[in-house]
């Protein structure tokens, strides 16, 4: 029984697999080697590392634990083929990213990179900045899910009123109001925060168009947690150079890693997360807490896993 | 009937005040003219720019409306035997500060500083910066009155357990746990975050000794957002460079503004905040929220205005 790790991780969370399960061979690796990989009946992986030549050379393989909660990067089709078990760990993003979206959000606010610039430079600046406030803001979450509940919740505690807009219209938690998708252009103006961590389908790439952001404030904090195709990247200049909103916080782009040549770091109305909002420090931690009583689970022959996942759907 | 703003504010709240008090002399002034202030009944101020040559030349005064909370630069026993009456606007700085006091916390458990220096380098460094989480801390809060209620209350949305300090150990709101200060060396190995909102009295002069910092974690956050004094200029110093606790957020310091030659700014664990954590571009308009009925009241005789204070006991 061999659990091939495409990763490196903590040695005492090695030492952990080590202990409590002596009758498995665990290999712990930064890049893929073939050898182990035709012997591997486990692969743990953060998803990005597969290819199909892989699936095809890891004969024994019978179930595939992601460490994130992305698989767009997956052969998908190869995958469901082989009828490869497949889970992740949705769910441990949430309360990380919701502490990065406040994280820029609160720093905007209250001058945080102009406190810093100052510092560096050594100078004592006690008035500048225009330092403003987060309470009494509106917020408009686009596709609030559980991302989306935690992050609501806390809005919510800074007195800010909440706006879902998902699929369904359907009520969400923590919003104060809910409306469908096909109604953003009515709300759009009404938000000072508009926050978006829709997946990518078919249907949310290229949603947001000029028209979506001349809608919005002029003062407007636009951030996109979700995935990058949801607006064109050309797009996205023109309406940062044009100053139409105030501010961009970007999580995620079209293409990754941003080209060193964009123009998006021209821009100084922009921060440039580099799709890192969910990383932690406690992120292995947590992940092993879901993988620990999985496999667990599964060598005692049991396939009914947390967060197993239809590999074509993507969820 | 004169009233002399020793301040230039924002001119619609000045026509807010000229279209209601028609009877009434207004003079906006960023500098002290003592031809008006011989003149003036009233005096808005920010507490930073009154001395006792000014009380005396100002021998219609009877009323100062201080537009910040600190009176520690006013000349106390010349306005208390005038028997001028001191308000001012008391209870405003809770929700920007206890805003600030997230911002610091969140940008740096959330690694914001190494992303803006990435993004200043066009670096995109997806893994980097040892980004970690809020939720699951535990948070001292040294003086926990207005301010730190506001702040105890969005910490415990944040999933924070609070400890307050305070001089009777009587429970404070929105503490899960409030010992005595004259305790505190107790409590400080319990805390990520330790954070004074103490003000300045002869009791909390340089209360935080090399001790008290020993016994803080290493990797702890200690904010001071009450006054300067709390903490010697070179203990500080010394502590941060034994690197005996993890990062230091000063929003105030012993001498302000802070030297330009301190060594203070030669550190790398440190954010410096030069006394602005209050300070919002909602601040004046929540002033006045405060002076003009104050003012309405004043002008019919009545004197037991909102925030009334003594000026000798400085609250």
């Amino acid at each position: 029984m061999l659990v091939y790790f495409t990763f490196d991780s903590r040695p005492d969370l090695q030492q952990q697999l080590l202990d409590q399960f002596p009758q498995v061979t665990f290999v712990f690796h930064n890049e893929i080697d073939n050898n182990v990989l035709a012997q591997a009946d486990v692969i743990v992986t953060y998803g990005e590392d597969l290819t199909e030549d892989h699936i095809d050379i890891a004969q024994n393989l019978k179930w595939i634990f992601v460490a994130s909660a992305g698989v767009e990067m997956m052969p998908h089709e190869k995958i469901a083929e082989r009828n490869i078990l497949v889970s992740n760990v949705r769910g441990i993003h949430k309360k990380p990213m919701a502490e990065s979206v406040l994280a820029h959000i609160l720093s905007l606010k209250r001058s945080l990179p102009y406190i810093y610039n100052n510092q560096r430079n050594r100078v004592w600046n006690k008035r500048g900045g225009n330092p403003s406030e987060l309470n009494g803001n509106t917020a408009l979450i686009i596709g609030p899910g559980a991302i989306g509940a935690e992050l609501g919740r806390i809005l919510q505690a800074f007195e800010v009123y909440t706006i879902g807009c998902n699929r369904s219209g359907e009520p969400a938690p923590y919003m104060n109001e809910t409306y469908r998708i096909s109604d953003l252009k009515n709300h759009l103006s009404k938000a000072d925060i508009v926050i978006s961590i829709l997946p990518s389908t078919p249907e949310t790439k290229h949603l947001l168009q000029y028209e979506h952001f001349q809608l919005m404030k002029e003062s407007a904090i636009f951030m996109n947690f979700g995935r990058g195709d949801l607006v064109e990247t050309d797009l996205l200049i023109r309406v940062l150079e044009e100053k139409l909103i105030g501010h961009a916080v970007l999580d995620v782009f079209e293409v990754e890693p941003l080209p060193s040549n964009s123009k998006l770091w021209d821009l100084d109305n922009i921060t440039i997360s580099p799709h890192c909002s969910s990383h932690s420090i406690r992120y292995l931690e947590r992940s092993f807490e879901i993988f620990v009583p999985s496999l667990a689970k599964w060598l005692r022959g049991e396939t009914d896993l947390v967060n197993k996942m239809d590999i074509l759907r993507g969820y």
